[in-house]
């Protein structure tokens, strides 16, 4: 949890240029509203509503997380972005992957290689979904789309006539892998959904 | 850095009302721009990019920091804004401490009280501005705004006629406390804004 780099502490100015670069996150749209309605959200501010929402999930996983860890992911998670743009969670996406590893090389690259490597290897965890903090942070990442959805009457599902039986099958199981407990309460809230007429069944 | 709350397990619903609350930070402006410009920058954003901030500059502090509480700092430190809306660095703000009282108490309310209170902690902790992490994480949410004001012409110094005096009178104690390398890297940047016209110097 400490860091003291005695070579790096002369040398700030080699940090700045990443973050410069990110703030280019900001100017990424995804297809979810932010909750109130009106526009958009971007990835830069879905990233921090992830990693907020690690801290106060973490509680309900039913087993011990690297929270630090997580909350890293959480962060790093959409940087990609930056050159990839956002996919929509129902497309297809053949060129995806290509595309994202070239970006974090791009991005991390821009950092002195001891930093560049370790969020490199963090963007790779969570991209693989192996480790249970890659899962965990993954099932909420769903998630949050999803309760976007709720909370603005089904917006995106809407625009891209996206049923019910598409969300549980793209999303059920990524949830049950990193947070099972939290399927049941989705699957009521899509259940409401249906019957409001926000979400079409099949 | 594990979590595991029996209790909790059975109700993450109790979590979800504060998850759905903090949304409103992605409608509180700032009077940052993003740094390619086109619109003002939200708190929920400047979060985001402050807590990654912190994990890239944490290489560079001086002395050893608990970079998780760091990070968890950055991610909570601007919620109250929520209801104080924000503040600009250079306001007078006398009612300020006052609202963001009622609002970490308001907010953190929302959530079970051994999360809410650790939350409350940490934002406290933060606002007092003692622990190394707190005044580590002050001096990047001081640099941020500057940095994007060096990036955007002066946007924000422009638009409220600050001068470098005023820049270097409310930051440079901040920076100095929590990142004293910081500073001449800030310095050089003053001068070349007012050599640029885009900050006055007095």
């Amino acid at each position: 949890m400490s860091a003291i780099d005695e070579t790096l502490m002369t040398n700030i100015e080699a940090l700045l240029p990443f973050i410069k670069e990110i703030d280019r996150l900001k100017k990424v749209e995804r297809q979810a509203l932010i909750h109130n309605g009106g526009r958009r959200e971007n990835s830069a501010e879905h990233s921090w509503h992830l990693a907020l929402s690690v801290l106060v999930m973490s509680h309900a996983s039913e087993q011990p997380l690297d929270i630090c860890k997580a909350v890293k992911m959480a962060l790093l998670h959409d940087i990609v972005e930056i050159d990839a743009g956002d996919t929509f969670v129902y497309s297809e996406t053949s060129k995806k992957k290509e595309t994202e590893l070239a970006a974090i090389h791009r991005l991390t690259a821009l950092l002195p290689a001891n930093i560049g490597n370790e969020f490199k290897n963090i963007w790779m965890e969570f991209e693989e979904g192996i480790s249970k903090e890659a899962q965990f942070v993954g099932a909420l990442d769903r998630f949050l789309p999803i309760y976007s959805n709720v909370l603005n009457e089904g917006y995106s599902w809407k625009a891209h006539q996206i049923s019910e039986a598409r969300v549980v099958g793209r999303n059920k199981p990524s949830v049950l892998k990193g947070l099972p407990a939290l399927w049941p309460i989705i699957e009521k809230m899509l259940t409401k959904a249906v019957q409001l007429g926000h979400l079409q069944k099949d």
